[in-house]
């Protein structure tokens, strides 16, 4: 058997969420990059909900699309309905979603993927991970692939999502297989464990799928979409397709009654489970168990598109056996008829603990290798999605010798995750929330572009077209700004008069009718900065002061253990993290104030780095 | 763990062409039907070609449609380039044939099956086959499902296409699944044999897909669709869609050198292949092989969508090992630079001789059961799709205690299908051929619905308003009849000038201005009733001679045995095949007239049929 080899820049493995932004992003820097999948019709699947965005994560999107990403391009092409979640509060808060027509944004993706220039689809099963030994530990050198061939490249970016070693559990039926119809990877698993790394298990599930002819609509509560619904990404002018309504429908006591009367054939209380699944995503069981005094939950029907009638139960996840998801159906309202067209499941997967990886997603100890996506620990699609960009466009950065691009805690809501799951790891699938971030007010989803898009033009990622529409609309707010210096309402300078909280911008434009020349999207930038002038300064004041900490780095092969007086729990989880900075290291859970100066001292005394990453 | 029985009357395995067709034809009937297939996301899918019709294929497309399935409309709705085969040949020939959007063809079909009343569309992974033995023998009681659950139903249709036991194969390399990325069934292939079933294997085989970004277009022939393109369904009124072009190139004698060379390395030639595949439809190393003298073969690039540069070469189905697939490209015209999104394999699959089932395709020995597609040894899109509706219709009128609906081989290709099957069986994967049909001037596909519509409407797989249209066309023939009997045209009464050869309608219709408000179909119709009188009214006569052939019917338990002097070798085929009536009986390969002849006066004599099926 003559072997065939392939060469790239990066490879790919895996083509949902985080592989296929993974992908892209690598080949716009202008890397030669092969995305394998085992199946070319699933790229860019919808595993689970048929929605994008949401609370923070609808930041996170904002965000992949102000440095060019894939997914807010192909939500706005194929959405069905679109939603800004939290408009009564703060503009923080302000969280887009949208219900995408499931398979339309599958072939949007595929099509961007296809289209993609210094980028090959390849339909291929990997078995396993090509390394060597070189002077300074193990380096990646390709993939092995089914079929006798290889692919080489000094850069592998896996993406594996739930299919490392996959198990999927309805009641007390298991079958190997990371999503219903498919198989799992098993070759990957073993070559991770005998590469050294620490694999550990999570599991999490979907709700079961149902025949929207069956389901008596007259007895929900209909929920539209936005009126005037906003786009995702920076560069769509306009939302033309028509929106569907969203339904919601409550469980009872009656439907909790029977999951308690079931619960010993739930696989998750039965034993049958005994890895974390999403603590804020929880299954139907978990919520019947954990918040045993509420008496009804929430149920959003979703469509699954515009020309299907599945409809997706969000709020109803479970792995409960499939008499008992008939049985519940027949319970809550609405759905007393309805037929179920997929079972409800969970599915149980390896994953590798994120504090093996550099804040750039690389691993710390096989170079060239980086993981992203629900193989770091994560959940959800735009979580995944913006590790893959990142760990994308760090392949690319490194195979062209640039240093890589890891956007900060206070200039991305990407920055947190990534510092939150190498800094901290994490014991449960990770997903983000508005909470995680400290400087919120800053990290907008408004403001994604303002914040990213030039960083990510220089990085490569963003190409010039967009990064002038940024420039148009800093020029358009600059306009802005000085009309409003130069206005005057009610004797007072227009800037300090639309500082007023109950004043809204519509009112300063019909004082001022120069104003109306300012887009949309320009003006609320600009009201934004008048009006949260206060909290956003204060915010950055404290930015300045952590990024005196953060300036002070910490070689990557700091000797923690030379540091006699520090206490061993400390000396055992720095070792482990490796933080880069102080900063980092002061944000690892259980370091002290104390063990920070310890470390400081030391370092002013002179470390013994070997080689400073990032 | 407490079963769940769900009740039916027809279960239909299988989600492929035929499964979709024999699921809808039962709803259709008013048979409360389930749709059981291991993926939901996989219905209708096009696993090999992306497109539907060609010669005689074409005509089953319109008798399916002209019967009320799915085939016809969901093309029509997402075809994107149609074009009638052998147009400068006589209407037998006639043949028309569309390239699909694979994904949007997919979707249609899904959705309509997802919305047709009595019909519930379920992911299940079937396991084994319920039988039970009764007074006449065995017979089916449902389906046992993973799960623990239960279909219960007294008719199932199995349509389980390559996926029974299926092995693909590239070259050296051997994965069990029925398709790239998907797993086989290996349960029910099993539960087939312990029911004392035959079963054999077959393998058919697809080509490689490229990237056509990679695609030298200049280097090959545009080939357009029609400029008139004619629709698939009596129901269509249009095509509004642009069309898109498809290609042409060749293979040449480095290309066949470098296949030669690497022969051995042919899973067909090394010997890990030794089932047959289709021979009319054969890869390129049988090509090579079996064709010697000829220095290229014509290579079809097709597109598989509007939004995919994913390009099917049609005519190099090979399995071939990878590397040699990659070296091919390089030596084709064109190809040079393409890149492979998905390599070409072969997979050997079981399935049942179909000789097995009556002319209705329930199986002799079971009662209930009744099989469709490529389990009886077919090939083809739409020879699964034309067995797939008769099957569904069979089981729901057989569930209604109905006579079942069999057309016969004057009335449509099916009826030739079916016959062909069940009485000769076949030795390589079965496809449909113009020469298979004896009376195919009768059978052309721009009648299909006079010669079936009707009589689908009598058995319930029409509704009313596809016959009234029917109607309506008959009507507009008949006044169409009639102004050509009253006209007249250089003194001859306007029909008789018609039968001349060289004379068409739009001459005839310039010199009677009446006949412009006759719509195009019917005065097709016209046109060829008068043209071609003399050669169908001669195919006519031999249909009614056949006929009373027919009519001579043959108890289903007859006992040949019992025909001293019968040759032993008659005894066995006729006790195989259990003709119906002595015309099949005729049709059996090796059966002699004077066979025919002791059989007919042992019927005469009295037969000791048990039952008459049919």
């Amino acid at each position: 058997m003559s072997d065939s080899v392939y060469r790239y820049d990066v490879i790919v493995i895996g083509a949902g969420h985080a592989g296929t932004e993974a992908a892209a992003a690598a080949a716009r820097l202008g890397a030669r990059t092969a995305l394998l999948t085992t199946n070319v019709d699933t790229v860019g699947q919808m595993s689970c909900n048929p929605a994008i965005g949401g609370v923070a994560k609808g930041q996170i999107v904002r965000e992949v699309d102000a440095l060019g990403g894939l997914m807010g391009q192909a939500i706005d092409a194929t959405g069905i309905q679109f939603r800004l979640l939290n408009r009564r509060k703060g503009p923080a808060m302000h969280s887009p979603r949208a219900q995408a027509d499931k398979k339309a944004y599958q072939n949007e993706i595929k099509w961007r993927i296809e289209d993609q220039e210094n980028l090959d689809l390849r339909q291929e099963t990997v078995e396993g991970l090509w390394t060597e030994e070189h002077a300074e530990g193990r380096r990646v050198r390709g993939v092995r692939v089914r079929g006798g061939a290889t692919y080489e490249a000094p850069c592998v970016v896996l993406t594996t999502g739930t299919f490392l070693q996959a198990i999927m559990h309805t009641g007390e039926q298991k079958t190997a297989g990371g999503r219903a119809g498919e198989g799992t990877t098993a070759g990957l698993s073993g070559t991770l464990r005998e590469l050294g790394f620490e694999i550990e298990r999570f599991k999490t599930g979907t709700p079961p799928r149902l025949s929207g002819r069956t389901i008596d609509w007259k007895q929900t509560e209909r929920q539209p979409g936005d009126e005037q619904p906003q786009a995702f990404s920076f560069l769509t002018d306009s939302l033309p397709q028509t929106q569907m309504d969203c339904f919601i429908t409550y469980t009872n006591d009656a439907v909790h009654d029977l999951i308690r009367a079931n619960l010993h054939r739930a696989p998750m209380y039965s034993g049958q489970i005994d890895s974390a699944g999403p603590r804020y995503c929880p299954s139907i069981e978990d919520k019947v168990v954990r918040f045993a005094d509420k008496n009804q939950h929430q149920l959003f029907l979703e469509p699954e598109g515009r020309q299907t009638h599945e409809v997706y139960v969000n709020g109803i996840s479970t792995s409960l056996p499939r008499d008992v998801q008939d049985q519940i159906m027949r319970l809550i309202p609405g759905l007393e008829q309805a037929k179920i067209m997929r079972y409800g499941y969970a599915v149980e997967y390896d994953f590798c603990p994120p504090t093996q990886l550099w804040p750039h997603l690389e691993a710390k100890t096989v170079e060239g290798l980086f993981l992203a996506g629900q193989i770091n620990g994560t959940t959800g699609y735009e979580e995944a999605a913006g590790q893959g960009l990142l760990a994308g466009a760090n392949a690319a950065l490194k195979c062209a010798g640039k240093s890589p691009y890891v956007p900060q805690r206070d200039e991305a809501y990407l920055g947190v995750l990534v510092d939150d799951l190498v800094t901290a790891g994490t014991d449960e699938p990770y997903r983000m929330f508005t909470s995680r971030a400290e400087y919120r007010l800053l990290l907008r989803q408004d403001n994604a572009d303002r914040r990213l898009t030039e960083r990510g033009y220089e990085v490569g990622l963003v190409d010039a077209a967009r990064r002038q529409r940024l420039h148009d609309k800093l020029q358009q707010m600059q306009r802005a700004e000085q009309i409003l210096r130069d206005g005057r309402i009610e004797d007072t300078p227009a800037d300090r008069y639309l500082k007023r909280p109950e004043v809204r911008w519509a009112e300063i434009q019909a004082q001022i009718p120069e104003l109306a020349t300012i887009p949309a999207e320009a003006a609320l930038q600009v009201e934004y900065d008048i009006k949260y002038a206060g909290y956003i300064g204060r915010q950055k004041q404290e930015v300045s002061k952590q990024q005196r900490l953060a300036s002070r780095r910490i070689p990557t092969s700091f000797d923690y253990q030379g540091i006699t007086p520090l206490r061993t729990e400390a000396k055992q989880k720095l070792s482990k993290v490796q933080p880069l900075t102080l900063a980092q290291a002061r944000r690892i859970s259980g370091i002290t104030p104390a063990d920070i100066a310890l470390v400081m001292a030391h370092l002013e005394g002179g470390g013994c780095g070997k080689r400073d990453q990032n």
